[in-house]
């Protein structure tokens, strides 16, 4: 199967990232796939992933401090809004679902991996600017999709998860973030960004935030 | 008349600004007031604040990406996505009901009086925390809401802008950043911050914020 | 008398800085060159630039911060140790022999024109990145290089603030932070960079800069 | 034998790190002092310490950018310096004597335990203030200093590394630094900082980079 087509830099970044697969066809989530993950990995990752996102919330809102056209600021700032008051509440909701109540998830302490992951993606951004930010995030968000769009259908006790992310309404944000992307370098750098040194820098940016999501992965995987 | 009630630091803080008075009855206030304000100069601070907007939604992202809770990075998002996604529509069409097109809106040279107090806030926000970003956020947010408090009712030509400040929408809003701050305060300092060098520090932030509000208002007089 | 060469970048950007004549031949300028300022003016100017020099200092640490190479880092690291160890301790020394006192310096109110520029600097700094915040600082460091360069020689009761800024030492300043601008320049965007909508961008904040440069020496003269 | 007294931050921190012993009693420090540390992994360290030592000094160079005092811009603008200009050359030659040429060096991919720390300090620095910065350095700055001290005299082929830390200069920089965080603190929040809700929060960001460090040791007997 081909991977989904989130745009040129995406396609670009990925091919360029030695981690690629080592993150998207990783033990856990092929545990997802066949939906023989151990239950107590997936709440070990659930928990992380609480702390997770509220980074994640913080790193899309520098990205709208950071745009430099109202499109760019309006598409950061609705990302934000979506992360802090829909999945964020939701995510809470799974967690009690599956025993894990609100005072447990606030008392995680956030693991080495969560750290290093989240720590990269903000600094990317504070550091540099909305470029550096947009390729530290995207192996988070558009390889979600990546891996949801593979694993699209599998079934299993997994299912519901694999099923948001593969489902349309996430690929369509994937589409958008890819395309914001796209355009992000071509008002910036122009047409033929991929020439430039500052290519070769986004896409090392690009191949760290993956490595370190493997590291996210395998967190998940030792912990319980 | 007395002073509206947005909470304990602001009180404070409104005391020891010495132009808050300036500020708050500026020349180009007492004109929207009293209906005399030349429209020139209305259009004028009207194409400014199109610019001052997007600088404002960008330092509320700011905030959100401080925030240290999940409920300051909620209440700042919000924000954010009000501005990013109504107010500065709403902006752009009530320019163009007044004869100024989107081009023209855009192509507007941003003022020395607007890059002073823009990115006086920004750069607090950067440099400082949290507080900081709020201490340099509020004069504009809160003496907006005072203003629009006291000029409630006066009718004119102005009586839209008036109302909106005046109204109970944006006094709410006012009561729910005042209380945002108070908050903020004392989770990060403890319910007897006021005796503490920190607090001189901020008010010292409001303060010249408040001075740089005064320019503002300045550039919209001087300008047409 | 034709301008310094300080490198490629500041060449161009100059250029298209429509404020660079009104910055570099102000009447504050002239009248250092004349030798007819008022005094009063310019220890007006000299409490302010004492201030300035913080943030100007606080400025080169974040392009410190936001290196990419050792080389940007070590170069910006010796320019703030230069402005935090020699230049401050001796404006300190200029102003006492002005019948300045410390203690006066460190009470002095930062006008409005000197937070406009200082906080724009750090602003695009932190939004930007590195080669946001060298265009903002350009103007004020091979600003001060390029008239220094032009009044050298004009002798007066102000030869001695010429001769600094007109002398070797400073000259040869000028051109390794313009030599350190094209490098940093190549290094990120290549050698055809001058066609990249990111130079339009980082032309319009040296533009930007240079048009708050001006309002710095207006008010040196109207400040007494 | 005591800890060393590096002042009243340091003393309530270390004392509220869970890890702290775990990170200075680290197998790896114990390998150091007791000689018997591989050779492969302490070269593998010494390459990380290579790119550690870059974000260090950009992280010191923070510090300057967000100094609210001379006297705290001067402290971190000579750190800085002495970070940049010193220990780095002295630490390629160093990487040299030991058979790792500077094109090693500069091709040495960066670990996850080394990003972790570096990317949290520097974060900790940019979404915080001042004493955000210093509690997410203070591990590094003030335990090796420990470790040193503790090492002192233990001969062995480690004997140059633990002299660095042990000695007087290294000393004398630790209660430097110590004092500057102190009076950082009293600055801000008063001379009974210790009971605010701040406290607690600054202690948590000095824990938590405690535990990185634990990772960073962890990396250094890992690799080879």
């Amino acid at each position: 199967m081909s991977a989904p087509d989130y745009g040129q830099a995406f396609t670009l970044w990925r091919d360029h990232a030695p981690d690629w697969h080592a993150y998207t066809h990783h033990a856990f989530v092929e545990g997802l796939r066949r939906g023989d993950l151990p239950r107590a990995n997936f709440l070990h990752y659930l928990r992380q992933d609480y702390i997770f996102l509220i980074h994640f919330a913080r790193a899309w809102a520098l990205a709208a401090a950071k745009g430099e056209t109202l499109a760019e600021i309006q598409a950061a700032s609705a990302t934000v809004q979506a992360l802090a008051h829909v999945e964020m509440p939701l995510h809470v909701q799974i967690c009690a679902q599956a025993g894990i109540d609100a005072a447990t998830l606030e008392a995680t302490e956030e693991a080495p991996g969560n750290l290093a992951y989240t720590r990269y993606v903000l600094e990317a951004g504070y550091s540099g600017d909305f470029l550096d930010l947009m390729a530290a995030l995207a192996p988070c968000v558009l390889g979600y999709g990546e891996i949801g769009a593979r694993l699209k259908g599998s079934g299993g006790p997994y299912a519901e998860w694999i099923e948001t992310y593969g489902g349309d309404d996430y690929q369509g944000l994937c589409r958008d973030v890819g395309a914001l992307i796209d355009s992000a370098l071509v008002h910036r750098l122009g047409p033929d960004w991929t020439v430039l040194p500052r290519a070769g820098q986004l896409a090392a940016r690009f191949a760290t935030a993956t490595r370190l999501e493997v590291g996210f992965w395998q967190m998940g995987l030792d912990g319980a």
